[in-house]
C-alpha cells in the first residue's frame, strides 16, 4: 500500500502503511507508477493487458506498447501518456485516496484468482477495512429495482453478517446494494463499496452521502483513477471485482437481467460459494434469484447463520435444521403411538377396547399404556385409560 | 376393478371394468375379499400385514392370522372378523363406491413400489380418473394454514398441469391442497383426492362440498373402509399414496412441520422429482419449501413449464430459460460493444477521439464503426460518428 500525497517512505508512523512499497513523487517507485500508468490506459478486465503484463510486468509491459513489441497493442497507445502517473498519484491524494497494488498489505488477495486482475486499486477511506476480505468479506448484492421486501431482507443479512465478523462488500448502487451497506452501518461496522468509476465520484450521484458515509466509516475502492465516468463495460467488470475479492456472494433480489447475477456467475466460476434468497413467485425481482437456484450455481439462503455455513465453507449440514414446535407424541415408538391416537381424551376405555380401535394387539396395549403413563401421556381412571389432561401435571 | 352392489362377473357392459377380478357376494373374489379384510384389521402402511400379504397372499396370510401361524400377528386379532368383508362391500356399493385391488386396469401401478402398498383402494367417482395417475399424475400438496399467495399459486399450477394433460392428486385439506383441487375443477378437468378416512366421510367436513364435487367430476379415494375415521397415523400413511401414485410431487407452501413435507420426503424417497414453489423468507409457510430445496431431496419449480419438465423426466435444461429483455448490444464482441458505449447520442465524434474513449485502436474504431454501422446501432454524421437515434428505422 502506499500513502498518496504524504511523504513518501517509512516514517510515517502508520502501522497499516508497512506494506508500501515505497514512495513517490521524485521517488516513487516504477512499478507502482506503471500499475497506475495501467489503470488509465486499459479499460478494466482488458484480456491483452492482463496478458502482457502478467508477462513481462508492468514496466516492461509500459515499454513495449510505445515500442509497438506485443501483439495487439495497439489499442492502448490512444490512452498512453496523456496524463503523468505522477499526477494521477497527486490528484489521487488529494481525493483522500491511497493506491494498493498487489502484494501490499491489504491488497485482496482473492483478486489474484482473476484472468485479468486489476492493476491496482484506488481506495478512499480505511484500508484496513479489506484486511482479510478474501476470508471474512461476503458480497451483498442485488437488484437496483428493488422491493421493500429485499430491501429489508439485504439490510438484516447485511447486519447480521457484521454482527457476526464479516466484512460486508456491495456496489453502492440503488436498491439491494445500497441496503447492505446500511444494514452494515446501521449496526456499526465498517463496509466496503467498489465503484465502476473514480472514487472521488460517488455514483450514484443521489447515493452520495452514503458512498461518503462508506468512505469515513469503510472504504471506496475503485480499479479505474480518479476523474474516470462509470461505463457500462466497468460496471461489469467492477462485478468481478466484487465476486472474487470476497469469500462468498449473497443475491438478494435480481431480475433475470440483473448485473448482481454476473457477479454471481463469476463468483461461481471462481469457485465462491452463491447464495440467493427467495421471494414471492409473483415477484420479477426475485426470478433471476430463484433461476440461479434452479441452474444449480448458488443455494438457497434465508437467514444469517445459513450465509455464514456458506462462505465458511462448513456445507449445509452444519446449521442446525429449523424445526416445527414438537409433539407430546414425537418420540414414541408406532405402537405406542397408535395407542395413544386411540386414547379418549375424557371417557375412559379399557384395554380390550383400545387394540381394537388402535389395530394393536391387547399385550401389546398394555406395555404401550405403561410406557405412556411413565412419560405422561396417559392416566388410569376407572373403568379404563385416557389421555392426561393438558392442564394436569404431567408424569 | 369390482364393481360394487353391482351384479357381479361379466356383462356389465362398462368396458372400464373389464380389468376386474370378477365379481362377489355370493361369488365373489375370494382374494378380494380377504383384501378388503385386510383393509380393515390392519392399519395402512403396517410393515408386518404388508409382509405376510406380500409372502402369502391375503388368503393364507388371513388364515395365518387366525391360527397364529406367524410371527406378530396378534395386533391383528382384536380386529378380526369384526364385519364380514362382503357387508363392507355391500356399504361401500351404497356409497357409490368401488374396489380397486393390485392389477385391476385403472389401479395406480405407482403404489406397487411401496414396501406396504395398499391391500386395495376404495374409490368414489370415476375410477378412469385414476388412469395412467403414476405418469400422468402431479401430486399438488401444501400447508393447511396457507397463505393467499400460496393458493393463488397453487390454483396457477393445478390449472396449468390440467390443462396440459396432467391429474392433480392431493388430500382435500383446507389451505393449498383445497386450492390445487379447485385450481383442476375451474378448468374442467378430473382431480383425484386421497383421504385418510372413509370415502363416504368427507374430511374435513367443511370441504364436503369440494369433496363431493371432486367425486362427482374424478375421483375420491382411500386405503381404509367406509366408515373408517380419519386419525393422524392415517394422515401420514395416506401420504404415502400420493406420493407414490403419481409421477411427482410439487409442495406449493409448506411450514417446517407440513405434513406436505412428509409426502415430498416419501416421494423423494421412491425417486419422483420433487418441486417446490419458493416464497418470501419473512412467510413461516414457505420455510419448509425452502429447507427442502437446501436439503437438496426438491428443486424449485416456479411455472407450470418447469412442473411439466420436472415430472416428464426431462431435466432442468429442456425448459427455455427465462431471460429479460434483450439489448441491442447483446450480440456484439467486446471491443465493438465498448465502441458503441463510448459513441455519443447526439453530437457526433471522430474515430480518433472514439478511440481514446473507448480504449481501443484507432483501427479497431474504424472496423467497429463499419459493423455497428451495418446493424444499424451507428451513423455516420459529419463530423463523425454517433448512435443511430432509437426512432429511426434501423438497417
Amino acid at each position: 500500500m502506499t500513502p498518496l500525497g504524504a511523504p513518501p517512505g517509512p516514517g510515517t508512523g502508520d502501522g497499516s502503511r508497512r506494506g508500501s512499497p515505497s514512495g513517490w513523487g521524485a521517488g516513487a517507485d516504477a512499478e507502482v507508477l506503471a500499475r497506475v500508468e495501467w489503470s488509465r490506459i486499459a479499460e478494466p478486465g482488458d484480456p491483452v493487458a492482463a496478458r502482457i503484463v502478467g508477462d513481462l510486468g508492468p514496466v516492461e509491459a509500459l515499454r513495449a506498447v510505445r515500442e509497438g513489441a506485443a501483439e495487439g497493442v495497439g489499442r492502448f497507445l490512444p490512452r498512453l501518456g496523456g496524463v503523468d502517473p505522477g499526477r494521477v498519484l497527486e490528484i489521487t491524494a488529494r481525493c483522500g485516496a491511497l493506491v494498493l497494488t498487489p502484494g501490499d498489505t491489504y491488497w485482496p488477495q482473492g483478486l489474484d484468482d482473476l484472468a485479468a486482475p486489476p492493476f491496482c486499486l484506488y481506495v478512499r477511506g480505511e484500508p484496513r477495512s479489506l484486511a482479510h476480505v478474501q476470508r471474512v468479506g461476503v458480497a451483498v448484492v442485488g437488484a437496483r429495482a428493488s422491493s421493500s421486501y429485499g430491501e429489508s431482507m439485504a439490510v438484516e443479512l447485511a447486519a447480521g453478517l457484521a454482527q457476526a465478523g464479516f466484512t460486508v462488500v456491495s456496489g453502492a448502487a440503488y436498491g439491494i446494494d445500497a441496503a447492505a451497506h446500511q444494514g452494515a452501518l446501521s449496526v456499526g461496522h465498517p463496509t466496503v463499496a467498489v465503484l465502476a468509476g473514480g472514487v472521488e465520484r460517488p455514483y450514484p450521484t443521489r447515493n452520495a452521502d452514503l458512498i461518503n458515509r462508506i468512505a469515513a466509516e469503510g472504504a471506496v475502492v475503485s480499479e479505474v483513477p480518479p476523474g474516470s465516468a462509470p461505463t457500462r463495460t466497468r460496471f461489469l467488470q467492477r462485478n468481478r471485482l466484487i465476486a472474487t475479492m470476497t469469500a462468498g456472494t449473497v443475491v438478494v433480489e435480481a431480475g433475470l437481467r440483473s448485473g448482481s447475477l454476473n457477479t454471481a456467475r463469476t463468483a461461481a466460476d471462481h469457485l465462491r460459494p452463491v447464495g440467493v434468497v427467495p421471494g414471492p413467485v409473483t415477484s420479477p425481482t426475485s426470478a433471476g434469484c430463484h433461476q440461479a437456484c434452479r441452474e444449480g450455481f448458488a443455494v438457497l439462503v434465508t437467514e444469517v447463520a445459513e450465509v455464514v455455513e456458506l462462505v465458511g465453507g462448513y456445507g449445509v449440514a452444519a446449521v442446525p435444521r429449523p424445526r416445527g414446535q414438537s409433539r407430546p407424541d414425537d418420540d414414541l415408538d408406532p405402537i405406542c403411538r397408535a395407542v395413544y391416537a386411540a386414547l379418549p381424551v375424557r371417557r375412559p376405555v379399557g384395554a380390550a377396547a383400545l387394540a381394537g380401535h388402535a389395530g394393536v394387539a391387547v399385550p401389546d396395549v398394555v406395555a404401550s399404556l405403561g410406557r405412556l403413563e411413565a412419560v405422561g401421556l396417559a392416566e388410569h381412571s376407572d373403568p379404563g385409560w385416557r389421555k392426561t389432561p393438558v392442564t394436569a401435571p404431567a408424569g
